[in-house]
């Protein structure tokens, strides 16, 4: 990545110990550099922690869904962002990993990372989510060349194209029907025999003419040289091999929010793990707001930005309350 | 405004009556662009039926907070916007005014304009929000050249300046508060002899060295040839003309949602006249959603692209479930 070295900030140095800023930011894709780009306009210290720059969205070869933008690299997306929250004030430190937020006793949060402790008196967690890997051969290495882990992205690449989509729950259905209005053909692989999707859902599977689903399998291998060609399946009944050609891999086995921290200090999460806010970005913590992806809404850039805006909005309105400014 | 004519784009033909669409979107800001954007991205018919385009961002000299510009004219990021959404297929019609929307006994939209009627399966309600004016000379001539309703937006231009904020809420409060950090003097012009603003919020008020409150006094005029220069108020009590030399005017005396199309038709709102909505910008109307400024939530660009998302999410989403893609 081209992202620049982490040498480049002004990240805090050793020896000043337990720093003290009005708002530490945990992560840096879009929702961390939107709150710190805001917190630098409101006038508030403010640092973002991060062990990556941009998130999922440095993963992302072409972005065409962020609006003012018909088409850029997620790269670059990331350094107009990054430029920006700088430009505003905030601090970035990249390539440090937060262990560990605990809440004292006058209100202000500790944050222990594996570099150093600082002070923060609201905490804004931007941490993201991941994506679940097949962990096959080929995947890491086309990933973005034809595996893709996001319809909603990437989808119009394979107009008239054919692609398979691999998982049976509600994304992989929703995501083979999208996907089946698009393209030429699609397969819906599923390592069952029924589908975990709703009924509801699955029932319009059949309206799709140019859909077939390949029950009982799991992906063995993805072939391609320099783009996706091939789907290597395993027939988890027989053990026998089976071959697809297909333009791209769509993976839909599952998301996963990155809520250690948040667990670790009992913020309080929803069924699935991801971080339960209010429409100010409040979590039941106050004075730590949550943003982006890892709030579980659309996990879109778009979203991020705006959740980021609302997280340090309210941060700024809580310190207004609390410290004056 | 050099957003181009409304005659470029494909609105709909006179004689094709009852044009059935996916989603109808009212309101051609950044909530409402995004929608289409994202309409457009699933594969689904969308209109964009508005007065203007780019709602207030049109208005805005220079645009400094939306992640990814580090400074664009509002004209040129709505220009963006627009090309962006029309680029993945959704018509966007203007001058065309949104009278009535009434929902039909199949569950579908009947949206009635002063030039069309509509059919639709979803509507996202964009309509935005309006500053309250002072009406005073001087405030349209100067709006924009030192009159701003937006200190979040446009407070950094201030910077080492003397302004002057007019009101007495929450608002007026706080944006006395963030501006008092920043410029070099700043007055808080009150037509009464009490704030309206909450204990906490004026207590801190206390704290600006740099701040003088101007009780039972009203804006006569505002004075100034390219900017502004001076304020001309008026004491209530005794009818007295006061003069106030400023470089700027923040008017903060309320915010009006443009709810009147939700209301006619029962959509519920909160107490101060937004929309209610839920995290997936659901109404308590099945089928239609809102987004932007009109939900009450942080008024800024990237909130607003952040709820188009969702709300265009949502409508996909219910019509995959209702009718099949």
């Amino acid at each position: 990545m081209s992202l620049g070295s982490f040498m480049l900030f002004s990240a805090p140095k050793k020896e000043e110990k337990k720093e003290e800023y009005d708002i530490i930011i945990i992560g840096g894709g879009p929702a961390g550099l939107t709150a710190g780009l805001y917190a630098g306009r409101y006038g508030l210290s403010a640092l973002i922690v991060t062990q990556t720059l941009g998130g999922l969205v440095a993963e992302a070869s072409v972005v065409e869904n962020y609006p003012g933008f018909e088409s850029i690299t997620g790269t670059e997306l990331v350094e107009r962002f990054q430029k920006q929250t700088l430009k505003w004030g905030a601090q970035i430190s990249i390539a440090e990993e937060v262990l560990e937020i605990r809440k004292r006793e006058d209100g202000k949060f500790e944050i222990v990372s594996d570099r150093d402790t600082y002070i923060a008196r609201t905490v804004i967690l931007a941490t993201g989510t991941k994506h679940k890997k097949l962990n096959v051969p080929g995947e890491k290495e086309l990933d973005g060349k034809g595996v893709s882990y996001c319809a909603t992205c990437d989808a119009p690449f394979f107009k008239d194209k054919t692609v398979a989509v691999i998982g049976g729950g509600n994304t992989a259905v929703m995501d083979a029907l999208y996907l089946g209005s698009i393209c030429r053909k699609i397969y819906l692989v599923h390592r069952r025999d029924k589908l975990r999707a709703e009924k509801a859902l699955a029932d319009r599977l059949g309206e799709l003419k140019n859909l077939e689903i390949v029950w009982n399998h799991i992906v063995d291998k993805i072939e391609g040289t320099d783009k996706v060609e091939k789907l290597i399946l395993k027939n988890k009944v027989t053990g026998a091999l089976k071959e697809l050609e297909v333009d791209g891999v769509f993976v839909d086995i599952g998301i996963l929010p990155n809520n250690e921290l948040a667990k670790k200090m009992g913020i309080k999460l929803g069924s699935e793990g991801y971080i339960e806010v209010d429409r100010h970005m409040n979590t039941n913590i106050e004075g730590i707001y949550a943003a982006g992806d890892i709030t579980g809404n659309v996990g879109q850039i778009a979203v991020a930005v705006g959740e980021g805006t609302i997280a340090a909005t309210s941060a700024f309105e809580y310190i207004q309350r609390k410290y004056g400014v």
